[in-house]
């Protein structure tokens, strides 16, 4: 058979058992919500009219395991060549695929007990940390190329390629940290986490795909593996996620979609390309910055507020004195002022509403109030321009920095 | 440096890296237990005056969870050598390492799963099959090695060696759910999962020092860097789980547990050994089968049944009426009576009172009445002299099956 031909098959294996795959965990995910209930696993949503309704919490934790299962029973199929015909087995490849599992499954472990024992803020950065470490071990067992080529406009500067050494297996673990908690804080609207999430993901398996008939093959073949099951097990919790939410996701699923993410930029050596995936994550992280860091002060939840006469959300809004703001604050909400991104109203007394800084805000204050499905779709459209972007960047645009 | 000194200096940063894990294992638990109970994860303690008090259930996960940390952070010791001098990676002991962690963290998470959704009986059996899978397939890339030697009595019949192919496979997988379920079995009294734990991995740990000079040195070295983190936060749980229980293990932790013995004794080529490690959980296991398999009515719980009168645990029992019983059944029971193995009272209508089969019943009808710590230290010398069983059977016996 052609080479190419032979790469094919367990891509063609590794789709069959995501589609079973798929509606194994359609099935399962309505079938746990009673045990999820009962266990205490559910939280109320307060963008509907019945706010009683108990809806079972952390269903991400089904998706975890399916995934987890399904690579688990893939593992011999990429290797089944070498076996079959007994050739030097490829220990070093096999290396990378336990170690990106291992990191995966720990973070469904530590998402879930976090889900279950609301963990603290500290933790949330602690966690992705510890469970990116055997993943850190491979790249510099496998490559431990820590030298980064300067884009053009830089060289005269920093000369053609500078090497990063430790710095960056701090950028790699910090990306773990990044890519779980950039998901989980653009939340709280139906279907959000997931949609963004598989936006994400094809993004990243559209550009695997194109990568696949150039020199890094192997890396990006080893991404479609984890991004073919990624896809199917997340539409699976879609369905039952989407407007209106008979389950949520919980922190868990935040967690493995963020590390399954780091884990194929790490180990596929396209970190760089899997973060430019994320340019609304990041947008979304900016805007908020003031709210996290406190310099305005930040209720414990900024989902947009919900008005059960229209059935329409409208954006959310802090409350504060102006003249409590430092210096900084007052800074930075200049500037937020004067590029008209932020709603800002300020009476007599030097009281001051302003919505909170989250995107989901940003496009109810630009747009006026929108019905929950609305609101997630546009989200979603946004999500899909920043892939965009990405491939323009990526592509075009690199050669201006880069000789490709 | 001497190549068996060298060896120990991994041993040694694995000691001083677990006496502090054993520390910070022994912090954390109790300054969790207020989150547990408010995530709704405790228990009564059915045995004591008190039962309205509520006890934090399944901290067996914060071992977990500290053990793949430790272990996590050990990953780059043992290969040290070999990154320091440049010298050729050993990628095959690395995935060793990898898959026995990959193994182990996804029983953490099936198993805290289990404690926190209460899971059917059928999954009890079916999540250590899947977690095992990664396992099996590094032993079949690293040795698929399926051939046994066979004792010399036997030899007339079937030769010198046997090859069980895909039987062994069968095998090992069946070893990880026995060794799971076996300790969840030999439950119930305070203290008594992690002390009969603490005797196997000790035992486990005896037999591979013992072994560090043999041939097969690097198995039992492997075994080594997984048996002292274990036996450290093991400890460190013992000391809240003694009587009287401030906490409870949960089902994680027997999970646990039986997955690292299982791990070790599969990939250190040892776990005909490790099952002589298991004798009274396998006395247990078949004393049991009459109420497992359903012969004998088998009530929800088979703990001893506490009297607050005396502060003593007496032999729980099941009534059931005498003809109800099958043929099976009445050949089972009539030669457990013959050996004087179970309490059987037997009124003039036909009425049946009978011990609930578990060797904890056992020791309770044949001492009498006892206080619960002086039951589970019996049970721990039981388990004790089992190991000094295992140790004769393993050593001078061994020579008249096999050449030694």
């Amino acid at each position: 058979m052609d080479q190419q031909m032979i790469r094919m098959v367990p891509i063609g294996i590794n789709v069959v058992m995501s589609i079973f795959t798929f509606f194994l965990t359609a099935r399962l995910i309505p079938s746990l919500k009673e045990t999820f209930i009962t266990a205490n696993l559910c939280g109320q949503d307060m963008s509907k009219r019945d706010r009683e309704k108990k809806i079972p919490e952390a269903l991400g934790v089904v998706c975890g395991c399916t995934f987890l299962i399904t690579m688990f029973l893939f593992i011999p199929v990429p290797f089944s060549d070498h076996i079959l015909k007994n050739a030097e087995f490829p220990h070093n490849e096999f290396v990378e695929l336990l170690a990106a599992l291992l990191s995966i499954c720990c973070m469904v472990l530590l998402g879930f007990a976090d889900d279950v024992l609301d963990l603290r803020w500290r933790h949330k950065l602690l966690l992705p940390t510890v469970a990116s470490l055997p993943l850190l071990m491979v790249y510099y067992v496998n490559f431990n190329s820590t030298t980064i080529i300067v884009p053009k406009p830089l060289r005269y500067l920093l000369g053609f390629s500078v090497n990063l050494g430790i710095l960056y297996y701090v950028y790699m673990g910090m990306l773990a940290v990044f890519c779980t908690n950039a998901i989980n804080i653009l939340a709280g609207v139906n279907g959000l986490e997931v949609g963004q999430s598989l936006v994400i993901a094809s993004s990243i398996l559209v550009f695997n795909v194109v990568e696949l008939f150039g020199n890094m093959w192997k890396a990006h073949l080893f991404s479609i593996y984890f991004m073919v099951p990624y896809i199917a097990t997340s539409l699976a919790l879609l369905k039952h996620n989407w407007y209106p939410s008979r389950v949520f996701v919980g922190d868990t699923f935040c967690y493995f979609s963020g590390m399954t993410f780091a884990v194929v930029g790490i180990i596929g050596h396209f970190s760089k390309t899997t973060l430019l995936f994320f340019i609304p994550q990041i947008l979304n992280f900016l805007y908020s910055v003031p709210q996290l860091f406190k310099l305005v002060p930040c209720p414990r939840h900024r989902l947009p507020r919900y008005n059960p006469k229209t059935d329409k959300l409208n954006p959310s809004v802090t409350i504060f004195k102006k003249s409590e703001l430092n210096i900084l604050a007052r800074l930075v909400m200049w500037i937020f002022r004067t590029f008209k991104v932020v709603d800002w109203q300020e009476d007599s007394e030097g009281m001051v509403t302003c919505n909170n800084l989250t995107i989901i805000n940003f496009v109810l204050i630009k747009l006026g109030p929108l019905r929950e499905p609305t609101l997630t779709t546009i989200l979603l459209v946004i999500q899909i321009a920043g892939t965009l972007l990405a491939f323009v960047i990526r592509y075009p645009l690199a050669s201006v920095f880069y000789d490709v």
